[in-house]
């Protein structure tokens, strides 16, 4: 069975894993306060071009997404972000067990607009109940979105004015943040997220770590003892170095961007795969997370050599499945990917 | 001034007042234990027809709201509402404060319709990722809903056949309870509440008490230790009698029968004077809230004196409004209201 | 059967129930935004001779010390008290439901010593894994304390230095204050309070009021969106002016004081009954609190008129037990005890 | 500098590394559900023989405690542990984060005694006022303790009898289990932790892997749903995998046997270099961890070419140092440490 379920399906890049066996018998002090924690921290505000910034190394996203909002909010504020934001559908309720609301927004294509964001936060500080409503005081969107599309650098600008008028922190979940970064679509790169938002993370886990997740904080108000905040989440991880060595590596000679270049020529080709055979695409994604609308007695042919993942019923007859590429994606799976779905389509 | 806003304008109805006060200066023990509360209680429990039940007095609604919410679920699991649903918009995150997320459903009218919530639970159990979702275990409404609607027993029974389907508990918020229960529009009476759900309270505040929220357990499972978590929440009150000899007034002689007559018929007028003008309503409401659209310069006039709420603005020139009645809204005050209405729209 | 229990048997004092049936059927608006509500925090304020502090009414203990802790704290942080705090002990966890660890310090007499806390917080400080511990970041006292003690503004002072050198906020549960303001033994008033603690409160329901809990917060770090946190916490009652309206006429032409005097007054009698007939006491209470340690035998003969709450087993014939007096102490019932102990004590 | 710190300063052992590399680009589904987790979980299984046990595999300690405590409790119960206990002194507040107080009873050894348990629950459970409260509803004890002791095979089950008769829910942290297992001191072996307690950890990250710990539930009660609570958390591991991969490889061909008897050996010898030069112990450990009291002095000399771990001061001159043995610890760098004690204490 070939996979294209998801981003997540291999162990780590093969230089990741050199660097680790090459460690392995080491001796460091825990909790990431160790010499790789130490470099990977560095070589990631390098390349943020935020000398000042605060880095954090996690294991996951969930608790990344918890712990930086329960880290940034008071009791009695909530983030704001989409409805079909990742905190608020998929997380098991992680962000509400530390207390905060979630408060969605509706939106046509996953994207978080600076004028319905503004019209939320006018009607809040309006309303003369409001001390009985949650009060926005967080934004999250992710980059790129849930359903793999991006936001460009004018429209980040347009959501930070929004942020500064109504006092939101303004948070970026960039679990996929490396498939956008060596892509041709996108005018943001890392300094520019360092520079438009308060917080926000560089995710590994996706993109060739075992796992990891680097936050950059950037607004002195979250760095205050946010370590202390980790302990208390289950999140400060005793070998510490784990994180510090696989980040260090993914950060030398440019190998997260090679990572993405990898997976963004992939995700071309299985696009064309389907474009050509004519299919329609669900999302229009410019990112590793393709969206073709396949019928359902195709998708049963398909499934005998290769997996991936339902994601919505389009009509009785079809529904859009999700393709991913990523750094572990082989060509030789995406030619047989081909073949198929051509001796499938072909009249 | 005088004051349509809402139905906890004034302190306490008479008869209540005057059992407060003959019984100031008697000794009993604290929280809840003596013997007013025990009469209270079983008064209670009689007009539930519900020997079974437990019943517990608390102070006010977003407390009780918040504690039967955390006490009934588990850490991962969720309550279900529309998203006008008080939990949702109005008690300031206090279901989140406690680790739950509130699950809401977009409804036409504020009433949440059996198929929706079958369509959300069916949705949800048939998710491979639901591990990832917050899991639906709870149904909150509010009988009447927060604009004022009624909920028939035979929605109320399709509702019931959800929850079985999908083991959700079946929860009523009853804020305004005693407005619906000498309502000639409704088949739903006490026993009804107590036979069909699990869990539901009868509000005090709101109808004549001081304050007082009443909950009426009759679901089992819910029952353990649930004065433990009514501590926890600073939910028991030291001089619980106070509750005690309100609750127990309230269902003597059934005043709270009396007090529900009076509030329905001074609706009616209310309703009247505006329907008799040509006014529109924004909900058809047959409870002690109307919701009359008024051009804003009328408000601005009848704002001389007259208090009232603003709900929603429904063009330019008009938005909807809300006139509450109660048990102590005085008929020589509609009249005014009559009088002035009739002044100001004469043609 | 007369009862010495507690100090929260009985209603409300005359003069306040009569206020509340005087104003009963006004009209006004809720959630402590009336005019009552601004009265009584100005007569407040000015008692304390604080007139930038920000005052809020609650309903009960629990409630208000869950909600100033929680509402100063950061996640991470603790409150530090004696191992026999009410908070540590009585609070069925309320604070740790907010999701804080109460750090408890052991003493002999149940006041917190400034050289202990300086030695906790040095402690923690010095300590190379402290951001594994919970941080000390808030001391919390009863005064008087709950073996009726009286901290002296001495005592205070020297806590106060050590909650400036470790960044502590200063919290004062006053649950019975009001019994030590026109005490003699004590030399702490409540402009002191106001000047030397960043927040505390004055409890109304043991004090003569049906509920209530008056906080005064001088710290500006701790008053941002207070009224947030209450709603959040259930705490923010909806006929907010039975709170303004007791609280002032509590703070008009001395009641306070006047009731503060009675129950010293009864107290010393109480005091002298037991001490007269030979008993020790388990704390020598210059409060209204009064911990005679009495055989078991005679405790069960007094029991046949009195109750009074058992407190510590103290060998195998004897405990202590505490009579309370209060507001509402007759001399006639002190004078029956005093004849029940003076006719089972003789030879 | 050779490090003695603790038993975690390395990667993992080779044979786990190993592991890792040779299945490194296998694609695997994630959260757990892949075969390398389920064949791990059968593996544990059938070391613990207790083939109706639900095995968990999570990332770390702290989290573990937490999740599993706000798993079996209700939110008004409390976990029971001695003073010293880990979640009680070393978890930055991470259970009071899921609202659950740590009920802490002091102890002389760092051991629970059962009769002080006993005592604990019985003075609750008497007392007229326990709604006031937190319900100890769960026992938490480390095998081995904080300071390395073990329970016996006796005491465990003296502890489970006052867990019974108070159902008590009887939760053993098991981070450094492994190097009890090979351990000619005791006679509780994995069998015998499944049948006498509810649920229990067998920890990876201090035994030899890169991160890991292994929850064996045994309850029935506790079981439902965990992964929910798993995810909620931030818990579940995307490439879930990793931790299938490593645990198989430790329970394969009794790989942990292997590691804990050579932790054993080396502890033996550290122990035996300070005794033999006349130095005190603060406890009597039989396990990894040693701790020797050593002059002040001394050990600024050993700290020329040695790490470990500051543990408590005795007296004036000298303190309790920690040297942890580990799967990871070298022969070679144990007789350098002998040289140089011997050296240095040489008359």
């Amino acid at each position: 069975m070939i996979k294209f379920d998801c981003d997540y399906l291999e162990g780590t890049h093969p230089k990741i894993l050199e660097a680790l066996v090459k460690t392995n018998m080491e001796q460091t002090v825990g909790y990431g306060e160790d010499e790789y924690c130490q470099k990977a921290r560095q070589l990631i505000k390098d390349a943020c071009n935020a000398p000042d910034a605060d880095v954090h190394l996690l294991v996951g996203g969930t608790q990344t997404n918890a712990l930086v909002i329960s880290s940034a909010l008071r009791p009695y504020q909530g983030v704001v972000c989409v409805e079909s934001g990742h905190i608020n559908v998929h997380e098991a309720g992680a962000v509400e067990a530390t207390g905060h609301k979630v408060l969605s927004i509706p939106t046509d294509d996953g994207k978080m607009k600076a004028e319905d964001l503004e019209h939320y936060c006018a009607e809040y500080w309006a309303d003369v109940t409001k001390e009985h409503i949650v009060q926005p005081a967080m934004l999250y969107i992710s980059q790129p979105t849930e359903s793999g599309m991006l936001y460009t650098k004018a429209e980040l600008l347009e959501l930070r004015k929004v942020c500064d008028k109504y006092s939101l922190i303004f948070f970026v979940d960039g679990a996929r943040l490396i498939y956008s970064l060596a892509n041709k679509n996108t005018d943001v790169r890392l300094p520019d997220l360092a520079k438009i938002c308060d917080v926000f993370y560089i995710g590994g886990t996706k993109a060739g770590l075992l796992f990891g997740e680097a936050v950059v904080i950037t607004n002195n108000a979250i760095k205050k003892d946010f370590r202390n905040m980790m302990k208390r989440a289950g999140a400060m991880l005793s070998k510490g170095r784990l994180l510090g060595v696989q980040f260090s590596e993914l950060f030398t000679n440019g190998l997260y961007l090679e990572i993405s270049s990898h997976a963004m020529e992939c995700a071309q080709e299985i696009h064309a795969i389907f474009d050509d055979a004519g299919f329609e695409f669900l999302y229009n994604s410019p990112t590793n997370q393709l969206f073709p609308i396949i019928e359902d007695s195709l998708q049963e042919k398909l499934s005998e050599e290769f997996s991936f993942e339902f994601w919505k019923r389009v009509d009785e007859k079809r529904s859009a499945v999700r393709f991913c590429s990523s750094w572990a994606t082989k060509k030789e799976n995406i030619d047989k990917l081909r073949s198929a779905v051509e001796k499938y389509t072909q009249k």
